[in-house]
């Protein structure tokens, strides 16, 4: 492969011109990371996000633009030595990736001119991975099967898988040139098993940073869980086994909205359905969007103001044993099915200390009681161990796992 | 439908605070037509592009980041009086999405903090709207059927169509947005046929304002006619029929990259199928991106600089008789397919006067001698007369072929 020697970062006016958005920076919201700078480059584009830190990032920070999702599967002759020349290139590629430099081997140049434009990269390895790398008694409890719930619809191909990355970027051009890279550099050890492309809003697009709407018009995120939360690391980060110290379990579903039969019931109906505003946000029970929710409280005739089934009542923490997790989904719509109805939906992505403690409680719940589930279809599912991140510079991830 | 009375303008500090980027304004580079304002609205959101105007919206304007591209089959009972109605309503409503109110009907709230972000819509007919809505006899000769050309592998399902519509936006949601308002609205008198998304780059994601990079890595658009060429509107625009005259012809080709073939060439071997530098877009000729091509150079060894099948040599006006278009495409990226290989490439969309002087000419020759093709799908197609613009405040869409 030949290269340029060609470095986007000189292009933005050199390293230290970039805007690094640390791990700490995470509980900012996305456009006041990204202030505009008239006079020097656009700050979207050279806004930065460390990869290196305690946790990988793209977990605490706020969603970019654009997220690309796949899963690989691990060649059979692979083996754990497969697996650990791939994650250091992959660790290497997203170093150089992260703050605008072209990758050193399958650099394809579909970013060529663009700045970091906020990219992460994130890893994590799926339940088979272990199997087929001799690892299985360095397995975590916490990456047990998920249960089959109600109404659950999923396809296999397009869930699971060996290993798992989330690509976020506010551009869609970077993003897709990390996945590209990624893909080259882990062949033939490793082939995409499926992949996934999701949306939120472009920085600057509100006039100023909010919860996000997912497409079926809802404020969505208002209860996540803030890094400044005192119990924030206790609910996102597990604390063990050893090499998975500082990491976290994700969730994925994909999640169909039927959204012709949900545009079709009157806003109020969907409001009850939610058990919030549909405008702002504000809870059926009064106040503004970040008033805490009166799951008592009642209407002038007596009945609840949040209904038994509002979606927000059932997936309440109090009413799941304190179950909670950070989520950070993406909405796709990825056309049209034969039946002419949209292809679309959420992303769902939910980082949590232990699956039994979060998704999995919270879905056995939602998936009996919530009216909000007669409107969705889960159509794929995965579950991965997120290891750490990395600390110094000559480690890469998982090596703890590897080398433990 | 219940609708709140709430203005999206209101939160960005009222209409007159948008940002107004006239089809005049087409000519400037989408980066500077949106100047950063850090001490008022977001200049991404608040940006706004005029539907009104002797063309649509949409056609000589900068790509925006997020493209949603769509066409409509009219239902056997609508007749020309269901088509005047459905354009009537989507006229009304792309007057107000484009200046960020909500929409009159079916308004679904995905994009209700956010501004217009540069929203256009554009509406356009397909050969077969004439028959159903018996108006055969105004059907322009320029929309006859396109030849078949070599390596077509053309899907009918996710072609053609009676109404195509195309939806930009720098953000993605208020392009999703867009889209399911103009498809409720348009039931039943029309359905979704196929529905497809893109990308371009993110503004502020480059330094500064550029020619955009395709799924293969090459600047893409360098030759492109500009609105300030003197012969721009002759190729672009068209002069009739008479219900025609300021509207133009647009060729849409989903073609497919085949990166895995394309990635595995080297760099330099990439460029010669091109005939231009890929880090800059120099012709192989000399100079750098905006120099004239010299198809005579030659390398010092007495071969051609510009190798006998490379893609701008065989593309070029001069050996096409003089044939232009003006090329706004976007870049998909929709998965895998079965066999691994990215479900990627170009959503090819060129706007003419007369394809008979446009696409036609230059497909023909490209599908035979270009060493571009050997990396290319061509998938689906379609070819839509795009009606003129609306000039005063009660006209709407197409009416001058329904009344004329």
């Amino acid at each position: 492969m030949t290269t340029t020697g060609f470095s986007r970062r000189a292009l933005l006016g050199g390293a230290g011109a970039g805007l690094a958005v640390g791990a700490a920076g995470g509980a900012l919201a996305h456009a006041a990371a990204v202030p505009a700078t008239p006079s020097g480059p656009p700050a979207l584009g050279a806004a930065r996000v460390d990869w290196q830190g305690p946790h990988q990032a793209g977990i605490t920070q706020p969603q970019q633009a654009r997220v690309q999702l796949a899963a690989f599967d691990l060649a059979p002759t692979a083996g754990r030595a497969g697996l650990r020349g791939l994650l250091k290139e992959w660790s290497q590629t997203i170093a150089r990736l992260t703050v605008g430099e072209p990758a050193g081997n399958h650099e394809n140049q579909i970013a060529l001119d663009a700045g970091p434009s906020s990219l992460t990269v994130t890893v994590g390895f799926g339940p088979s991975l272990f199997d087929k790398t001799g690892l299985a008694d360095r397995r975590p409890a916490a990456l047990a099967p998920l249960p089959a719930f109600p109404l659950d619809a999923l396809d296999p191909a397009r869930g699971d898988g060996d290993l798992w990355v989330q690509i976020g970027a506010d551009d869609a051009l970077v993003a897709f040139h990390a996945l590209r890279v990624l893909q080259q550099q882990a062949a033939p050890a490793a082939t995409v098993r499926w992949q996934m492309a999701g949306f939120a809003r472009t920085p600057g697009a509100t006039a100023e940073p909010m919860t996000g709407r997912n497409l079926m018009g809802q404020l969505d995120g208002t209860n996540n869980p803030k890094p400044t939360d005192p119990d924030f690391a206790a609910k996102v980060f597990a604390t063990g086994p050893d090499w998975m110290a500082g990491g976290s379990y994700l969730v994925l579903r994909r999640i169909r909205m039927l959204l012709d039969d949900w545009e079709n019931l009157p806003t109020d109906r969907q409001e009850r359905v939610i058990g919030r505003r549909k405008s702002d946000g504000a809870p059926l029970s009064g106040g503004t969007e970040r008033t805490a929710v009166d799951l008592a409280g009642q209407n002038p005739d007596g009945t609840l103001a949040i209904p038994a089934d509002a979606h927000i009542r059932v997936a309440a923490p109090a009413a799941n044993g304190g179950a909670a997790m950070l989520r950070r989904g993406f909405s796709y719509a990825d056309g049209t099915l034969p039946d002419g109805s949209p292809d679309a939906g959420l992303l769902f992505l939910a980082f949590q200390a232990d699956p039994a403690r979060g998704f999995v409680p919270v879905q056995q719940k939602l998936a009996r009681a919530d009216g909000l589930s007669r409107f969705l279809r889960h159509e794929a599912s995965g579950l991965y161990a997120v290891p750490p991140g990395v600390a110094g510079g000559e480690g890469y991830l998982g090596q703890a796992l590897l080398e433990g």
